[in-house]
């Protein structure tokens, strides 16, 4: 269920969240009738993100708010004002570290927000505040839940009560690199969980190990992508790090379209066991975190990986994959 | 060094390898005067390839002439033959599983060539024969060579002789999967083998633990990779394997600019070890590959790649990322 404040003129025409087709079906006939000229997009993540370049491709003058430091608060804010910037630059206006306070309503329809620092003007208001589990019915039913609400599961995705299981949105994950229960709502993790699930409901037997947090999405032509634990959650868990973070190309430098692309990598302080990942760059950039989340399932270290055999030709990447240059020089930290 | 043919006429002007600036530079002035319009290109492997599609780029007729049942023949000849097609499709003549057993030339000049099954005209004849290790100071200064007449290293690159140090297309490398020594001539390898050679010739401590055999390359808009051993190589070390070969998308179906990606995995018999992958498709399919590479290192199984927490958005994968995809149909045949 997509989050929505509770302010009084929230069921206001104008202000919708985006989470169903029909959700999206609304939005398009909306913004065909013509009248609509001020987006705001509320929230930073992957849906504020992905609507704010949508709105301003349809010609709408558009602002985002979101309260944390830089927009994409799963990246370190190092990396995630690199995709600030590309948002700028696309010519949204954002307003960091504002905090929504208010809907403002003239006979049921939007007309603005206000943060804790100031009112905007709005035609359209989207609300990409993120989702939380719908449980309602499993917690009625008195089926365990564990992180933010979601549905306990166990290894099979069954829930602690025996011949229940859950998959999806719903249900919790374990986090491979925290070894903590997670709560992450994306289809890549409902998916394979709904298998796992689908093999035990059946009567065969299969495990969901849990998830390392990959992600990826792209703001027009800048591609974004993490996998890992970022620096705010290793402090919580009180886990020491290093970090390195490169500059490269996509491509060999001397190759038409080579594009820049920025790597953070984040490896345990002494051990160097590779803990997250974080990319921003141009096309061919996001893809390679499938590199860094295979590293982190398979527990290597930032010194075991300057040594992966990668794919180099020209077209592709400098002989050095930029991930690797990244590992390399967290390794020199340790 | 580049392998050449001895047979008479080898020097005649017209015949070329391309393994040097400065023999790049002299082909590039033999096109520049328009005198060539038929070209024979021998060798069906990456520089055979590359140098074929630029030949065409530049208005050429263009023959290629290869011993093996399709070209690029670190692939398995099923995956082969997607490439064989790319380059038919690009307007190549492939003669396949045909050898060359002469040149024709011309007061000093070559007007064609001659297979074990014809004759072709050719202004321009382009050798990519492949490399042989240039160790003929190395063994006459008694250095220990290993294969095909590489220099034998331990995994500091150290040679047989203390002191006396090896790297790059000289040098053997160790192969990860077959755990056997091997001989592989590449840019990514020599670049790393230099790294450790360096460090450890500097005082410091190195190893370079070996290589899983990965290679990426492209004719025109078709991507090719490869990792890993090829059922050639399983068969000659008497290991047994499973293979699945899925067709997917680059990108979510639907995605503007989806294209086919091909991509084959093979594992071990039984245990479900990974033990190799090869991809061919459109932009966006040959850098998968270090995902494929990545598991190899680790020592995956097939079973255990089904839940790697890759990237998903639907601008750069369907849900299932298509290698994820072939290691599931692996698992369901061991």
């Amino acid at each position: 269920m997509p989050v929505c404040p509770d302010f009084p003129g929230a069921d206001a025409s104008g202000i919708c969240g985006v989470n169903t087709l029909q959700s999206g079906v609304e939005l398009h006939r909306l913004l065909d009738t013509g009248t609509v000229r001020k987006g705001v997009v509320v929230g930073g993540g992957y849906i504020g993100l992905e609507m704010a370049e949508a709105l301003v491709r349809r010609g709408l003058e558009v602002s985002l708010i979101t309260h944390s430091p830089e927009v994409m608060n799963t990246l370190d804010a190092d990396m995630g004002r690199l995709v600030s910037q590309a948002l700028r630059d696309l010519g949204v206006t954002l307003y960091l570290e504002e905090t929504l306070t208010d809907f403002v309503t003239k006979k049921g329809k939007v007309t603005g927000v206000k943060t804790d620092k100031r009112s905007l003007p709005a035609d359209l208001v989207i609300l990409g505040l993120g989702v939380r589990p719908n449980t309602g019915l499993a917690a009625a039913a008195g089926i365990p839940l564990g992180e933010k609400g979601s549905i306990r599961v166990n290894g099979r995705m069954e829930t602690g009560i025996a011949g229940i299981w859950a998959a999806g949105d719903c249900a919790e994950s374990f986090h491979l690199i925290s070894c903590r229960p997670m709560y992450i709502a994306l289809g890549t993790v409902a998916n394979r969980q709904g298998r796992v699930a689908g093999i035990n409901l059946g009567g065969g037997y299969a495990t969901f190990p849990g998830v390392v947090g990959t992600a990826v999405t792209k703001i027009c032509q800048v591609e974004v992508a993490r996998t890992g634990l970022q620096e705010k959650e290793l402090s919580a868990l009180g886990i020491e790090w290093v970090s390195a973070v490169i500059k490269s190309r996509t491509k060999a430098g001397y190759y038409p379209g080579a594009g820049e692309i920025t790597v953070k990598v984040l490896a345990e302080r002494g051990s160097g066991r590779l803990l997250g990942g974080q990319i921003v760059g141009m096309e061919g950039s996001a893809k390679r975190i499938d590199t860094l989340a295979t590293a982190l399932h398979a527990g290597f270290t930032v010194e075991e990986m300057i040594n992966l055999d990668l794919g180099y030709a020209p077209p592709f990447s400098p002989v050095w994959d930029p991930v690797v240059i990244a590992a390399r020089e967290a390794a020199k930290l340790l």
